[in-house]
Formats: C-alpha cells, sequence, structure tokens
C-alpha cells in the first residue's frame, strides 16, 4: 500500500489517530529512507504571481493573519472558515476593505461545523491555507490542505505528537507541497540581528542556545465558551510537558542550522515543576461548580527541558504560560567567542567591542545597542522594517514572515522555515511529555529528514 | 567492625580511596540507618569562649580566611599549615598583626610536604580547622581533622565522591564534630533578602530555582607551578560535568528547605556543551609544547543538569568558567505567587507591590529596590551589615559567614549550615558527571540524612 493510499485507508477507518499501531509510522528507524527526489529540505515550486489564499479559523490569530496577508501585495483571498458565523463575517469584511474594490471580491465562507473546512478544500482551489485552529486540529487540516493540491501555512505549534508529525511529512513529500509552520518570532528585529551575528561568526563556535515561552496568559481562562482559553486549558489540565516550545526554539535552531548541514537535535530530558497556578487561579476567580475548577490540573507551571544536538551542543528549553513573572523567551545563543541574550537584549564578545564595551565581562546593552544594529542589523530587517513596524504585528515580526511567504511564493524561491524545521521544534512537546512521564527519562528525537539534513543548506541571510 | 575501626583499617591499608569496593559505602539503600543519637541535622556541641583555629592551605583563599578570621572577637589563631614556607609566613604575620599583641602570638607552622597537616593535626589541639586546599585534599583533611578531635570548616566542593561524602557523613557522625562546607554565597545581602522573602510567604508556594556559578577564570591558567589553576586546570580537562555548583546552589536549597524537613534532591539530569574555550585559550597564549597544550580538555565549557526534587520542584544548575560571558549566579527563585532573580536584582510579585510595580507582568528592579530592602532586609544583614561591608570579602558575604560561624560556636547552637547540606550540594558534581558519562540519563541522589531530613529544622531567619 502506498504511503497516500494507507493514509487514506487509515482516515476511512477511522485509524488516523491510532497510527502508532503501523510501527513504521512510530519509529523512525523503521521509516522508508527519504526518497531524494521527494526530499523538501531546500523545496520551492513554480512561482504564483497571484496567490490565492484560503483561511481556516480566523478567531484572534487568523483574523490577524487574514487582515494582514489582505493587505501584501499579490494576494487574493479566495475563502475564509471558521466555526463561527460572525468570525467568519468579519474577517470577510476587514478582506474586501483591505481589498479596495480591486482585490477580495469573491470571498467563499464556510462556517457552521467541525467539517465545513473539508467543504472548503473541495470546493475551492486555494494555492494557500493559513491554519489558526485550536492545535488538535493542525495536523489534520494541514494534510488536507495538501491532498487538496494546497500548500499549508500552519500556527505553532505543527503537530502534536510525533506520529501526527511523521504523517505530515509523508503527505508533503508525497504531494510535493509546502507546510511551513508559521514561526514568526523568527522574524523579529532581535533575532535576525542575532542570526546575522551567527552567520558572521562573531561568537565563534556555538555551543549552547536558551529558549523559552514565559508568558503568563491565565487571562485566557476568561474564554470559556470559545476562542483560545476554552481549549487550551484542557491541554494544560490534561499534559505535563513543554507544550509550546516553539517560538523560543525556531530562532535558536536556525542560529544552530538545526536538520541543515550542520546539526541536529539528539536527545531530550524534561523535567515540570508542581502544577499549582492554574488551580489557584481558577479557585480564586470562578465558582465551585465551574468547568475550571472540575478539570484536574496535571501539567507543571514551569516546564525545563535540556536538548542535547548531534554535535553536543546544548540547549535549555522552558515554557510557563502559568505563573506571574514577566514575560521572556530567553533566546540566548552562546559561543566560544560570545553571547548574545535577550529580554533585555544584551551581547558580549571576547575582550569587549571597539567602542561599546572593555571586556566580555559587561554586557552592551540599552543605548549602546543602537550601534550594533547599525553596523550587524539583519539585511532583510533593513528592507523591511521600517514598513514592518508601521503595518504591526508583535512588533512587526508577523508582516515579515507573511511578507516573506508571499515574497517566496511569487519568486518560486524556498521558504524561510521548512516542514521537517517545524517537526523539529515542534517535537519538543510530545518527547518532554514522555521524559516527564518516566521522571526525567532522556529521550531520542526522531530524524525526520532520515539523514538529509546534511544536506539541506542553511538559511542564508535573506536580504 | 564499627565504622570508624573500618574506616581507619581502610586508610591504614591505603583502601580510603577504593571505598567504593565496600558496597556499604557507595548504595544508601545499604548504608545503615542514621543513628539518630548521632545524627547532626540539628547539632551543636558546648558553647567554645575562645575559639583555637588552625588553617590548611593559606593560598588567595585561606589567607583571606585567616586574615579575617583573626580579626573576628573570640578567635585564636594556634596553627598555619599549607605546603610553601612563604604563604605560611605571609599569613602569621598577618593573623599577628591582627591580634596587636594580645592574640595569636603563639602560631605554630607547618609546610614544606604533602604531610604536613597530619602532623600540625597530632600537635595542636584545635578547635577548628579550616580547609581551603585543592579539592582532592577536602576531604582526607577533613576526616583528620574530625579525627583529631576539631571541627572542620572545609572551602567548597565539601567533597568529590559520593563515596567521600559518606565517609564525611559517618566520620562527623562517630566523631560527633561539625563539617560545614563554607558556603560564602548564603550570606549575599540578595540572597538573605530572598531568603527571607521566601519565608514570608511572599511567593506562595516554591516551585523552581535557578542557579549557577558562570564565572570566566581562564586567566587562572597563568597559575602553572602553583595556586588555584595548577591543579583546577587537571579538573577541567579530565572531568565532564557541573564541576563546581554550591555558589549558585546553596542559597536556592536553603529558600526552598532542602534537607531540612519540606523536601530532598531527588533526580538530576545533565549535559555538557562541547569543550573548545580551554583549548582555544591555551593555543591562543601558551607556546606548544606547555602544559596546558598537552592537555586533553574533556569538560565542556558549560554544563546545564536539572535537579527534581521531591516535592516535585526544579533546579537548573550551570556552570561554566570558561566562556566569555559576564559574571551569574541566576539566584531565581519561583513560585506560585511571585518570582525573585538576581544578576541583577529584580522582583516580581502577583498584582504586583504598591507603590513599586503594578502588575508581576513588570521587574521591580534598580532603585526601586532600596524600598524593598527597607521592609524586607533580613534581620542578619541589618545587624551585621554596615560592618561586614567594611570588614569586606565577595562585598560583605565572607565575613558575615565567619562571623557567624564564630558567634555559633561561642554560644554552642547549630551551625547555618550542616554536613548534610554540604554534601547534597556537592553531590551535583558526581552526579552530573555520571549523568554526563551516559548521554543525559537521569541519575538518583543519595539521602545523606537516611529519613532524618523530616526531623531536621528548616534554616531560621537568624536576626
Amino acid at each position: 500500500m502506498k504511503n497516500l493510499n494507507r493514509r487514506r485507508f487509515l482516515q476511512r477507518s477511522g485509524l488516523a489517530t491510532t497510527a502508532a499501531f503501523f510501527s513504521g509510522f512510530t519509529n523512525p528507524k523503521k521509516t522508508l529512507a527519504a526518497n531524494p527526489k521527494q526530499y523538501l529540505g531546500g523545496f520551492s515550486v513554480a512561482p504564483i504571481p497571484n496567490i490565492r489564499m484560503a483561511f481556516i479559523g480566523v478567531g484572534y490569530r487568523g483574523h490577524g493573519h487574514a487582515e494582514q496577508w489582505a493587505q501584501i501585495a499579490g494576494t487574493e483571498v479566495v475563502a475564509i472558515c471558521d466555526l463561527y458565523d460572525d468570525l467568519v463575517n468579519k474577517t470577510k469584511t476587514v478582506c474586501q476593505k483591505h481589498g479596495k474594490g480591486n482585490r477580495h471580491k469573491n470571498i467563499k465562507t464556510y462556517s457552521g461545523n467541525e467539517t465545513a473546512w473539508k467543504k472548503m478544500l473541495t470546493e475551492v482551489q486555494a494555492d494557500a491555507v493559513v491554519i489558526s485552529t485550536n492545535w488538535k486540529n493542525h495536523a489534520p487540516m494541514a494534510i488536507g490542505t495538501m491532498e487538496a493540491g494546497a500548500h499549508a501555512f500552519v500556527e505553532v505549534p505543527l503537530a502534536l505528537t510525533i506520529e501526527e508529525m511523521w504523517d505530515l511529512v509523508r503527505t508533503a513529500e508525497s504531494t510535493q507541497k509546502h507546510c511551513m509552520m508559521l514561526e514568526n518570532v523568527n522574524y523579529g528585529r532581535e533575532e535576525l540581528l542575532f542570526l546575522n551575528l551567527c552567520r558572521q561568526q562573531k561568537l565563534g563556535e556555538l555551543l549552547h542556545g536558551e529558549a523559552a515561552y514565559i508568558h503568563e496568559l491565565r487571562w485566557q481562562m476568561e474564554e470559556v465558551e470559545r476562542g483560545t482559553g476554552s481549549w487550551r486549558t484542557d491541554h494544560y489540565a490534561a499534559r505535563n510537558g513543554n507544550l509550546y516550545p516553539t517560538h523560543g526554539l525556531g530562532p535558536i535552531a536556525q542560529y544552530m542550522n538545526i536538520g541543515r548541514t550542520d546539526d541536529l537535535f539528539h536527545r531530550i530530558v524534561s523535567f515540570s515543576s508542581p502544577a499549582k497556578g492554574r488551580r489557584l487561579h481558577a479557585q480564586k476567580n470562578y465558582p465551585e461548580e465551574h468547568r475550571w475548577n472540575q478539570l484536574e490540573f496535571k501539567g507543571g507551571d514551569l516546564n525545563s527541558s535540556l536538548i542535547k544536538t548531534k554535535l553536543g551542543r546544548t540547549i535549555l528549553v522552558q515554557w510557563d504560560e502559568t505563573s506571574p513573572r514577566p514575560y521572556t523567551r530567553h533566546n540566548l545563543i552562546q559561543g566560544s567567542l560570545g553571547t548574545l541574550a535577550g529580554f533585555p537584549t544584551r551581547l558580549a564578545f571576547e575582550g569587549g567591542m571597539s567602542g561599546l564595551s572593555d571586556s566580555h565581562h559587561q554586557w552592551i546593552q540599552g543605548d549602546a545597542l543602537e550601534k550594533v544594529y547599525e553596523q550587524y542589523e539583519h539585511p532583510l530587517y533593513k528592507r523591511l522594517g521600517a514598513l514592518a513596524e508601521k503595518m504591526g504585528g508583535h512588533g512587526g515580526m508577523d508582516f515579515m514572515m507573511r511578507y516573506r511567504v508571499v515574497e517566496c511564493l511569487q519568486k518560486g524561491e524556498p521558504l524561510d522555515q521548512n516542514i521537517y524545521e517545524g517537526c523539529f521544534w515542534s517535537a519538543v512537546a510530545p518527547l518532554s511529555e514522555q521524559s516527564v512521564a518516566q521522571d526525567g527519562q532522556v529521550q531520542s528525537f526522531p530524524d525526520f529528514t532520515r539523514g538529509q539534513w546534511k544536506n539541506t543548506a542553511p538559511l542564508a541571510i535573506v536580504s
């Protein structure tokens, strides 16, 4: 049975979620070797001058995607889907407004039930489908998108289980479609600066990174009936691990060329703190009989995981959306000749940096950063930064990402993040859950590229 | 064979360093249960009004110990020992100067060979012996000290192997002597403030801590013939793990009451980064035939370890004395109601702190800290801080520690750190080495208290 047919068989027979029974789906060693002709490491498709875009999920995040993509030249919004009528209509209206009577004039809308997206994919021939739904739908919708002949652009995390990730890889390879996880943080100004400094060898050999998503989001629990909190809260209750690793980890992985010539994730260990904050928050803010007070919150408030790479580098990955502390993604990258870190941005170089620091015992930070940006600003930010700041979206990083997607598709060039990167970064969640469940036992990463990472070029400094 | 005789037999027969052959010495489960009458958790001895002090090792650190202890009322320096004549004489001179003709008039000196300290312990009846030698001598010298009838005060780490730690525990219990590791950082102003805030429940339930000793000390390699670099460099070359954990970890452990009623270290996982910096430094600064260029540096530049406690709390412990980056000990403690962190000092509390921050999304830092210190300064610092700052020693923490040792011995009160704490904190080094050697396999901590931690009172807020 060929992969595609096999997977369809699984879907039809309702076994898609029990794919783990098929050992080839779970054990990377038993996975068929990558077909170099199908491998998507530096994948590109023929130029798409006018990109027909569809959107599944237009709540807070998806609405923002549609609204801004509708403003970027070269797009045509052709369909919008959501469970809820009002969201679909609101997003349609805003897209049409930005179309100014020239674009986005025929937007089909789908809503009302959990399978509306399938109908949309059948009826609308989109080039690109943007998926911003609850996590459990990411993989099935991306697979459906690619099978329908469109490229998939998926919110983080790309998928929830290792099995889903293998299924995505196989579908993308067999359909020869893009499947990009939309990791916007890789387009942050600081992250682009750090990438540029790494590529210019200013840190020497890279040794260690630190990534985090520490962002107190208990307020999302106000969304009880619909919206992010209505489903994410259930994840926090039922699962114990590092559930949301990619915002911090994506940039670190690209500094280190993970899955691209130099290095690969190898092993991971993980511990979670006790689970206290969500229960306390529920008790304090909701009546005893409320849904939030019926949940047993099993997920530790803060998860700390350590990754070891093939080259022996280490990466700390932390996650906490519960505890009362200020936001950070850490964004620390350390090499033999210096260390860069975020929150706040600070840099140290062996022997200091002329005019900015006397030695590596001092951080370069605050006003002094202006001079660093003058000299080392990433070319992409030089080109698009002013526009990105005007357009907005997490300080402009959202715009830069969306703009690059359009640009790459229009030019027929590889995207800045390939499907394997989405899988590697997202894999931290299920692997950390396994390590936590086994009281810290070390887990191995699958190689989603099946050895092809050695032939995959590092992300270039795009100008 | 009773423990003491058995250990002496091992020493005489030259088997002390191969004690691992005796399974009872290595496997905590096979270790005899603690004798509650011998247990040293809240141990104190009869008041010692005038403390006869001897010093083994008076290089950089040991000289500082002797010079300042000689100035504290209630001490009498009776002997000084070092391999080197000049160091002994220099320290004797400075102690006598501080004695002003009233104290420290009859200081015996010992030097010239590796066994001079044994002669000193036989000839001089000291009350307290301060050991500031190379790491491998810490445990044998502390054991010799206690057998000679004196209390041992040992620089960090307390010992190098789990076997040595058990041997120290057994000797201290059978001789009923203090064996305190001199963790000065627990007496830092910030650390005392944080301890006070934890004890006042300002963080709610403690969930997570972060400790580090990130201190670029490659310059120590200038000490080729004698001095710290002459022997520490060999450790960095031969061993791969978290070799120097206690400065960062000691305070975190006391915030969490590790080994004292509430909690205990349970498991540890550890990864080291590649080893690059020392070799690069040697190549750059020393001729090809130099000793440093003959070494193979196996120890990764940065080690990151994660501890899980019995209560499920997590602690990150990092170590790096090689990489070009600014100093930090992290000193982060996170609870269900707030987070405190160091380097720089910053605090966040659920809902903010009146007049200082509007919410926990903001750090209280910089000038605003003055008001926090006004309200929450540790009573010990209030009493001794001004004097400590005048006397100096790592910003006064050294003085505070030395003063407290004298005060406790004079009053016949328990010391602020017991032998088990010294063992738990030091155990991170050998356990992390094992985890690194096993590519991240989780390791279990021995319980040096053999269950008695449950009956050991937390360190009080000493006023």
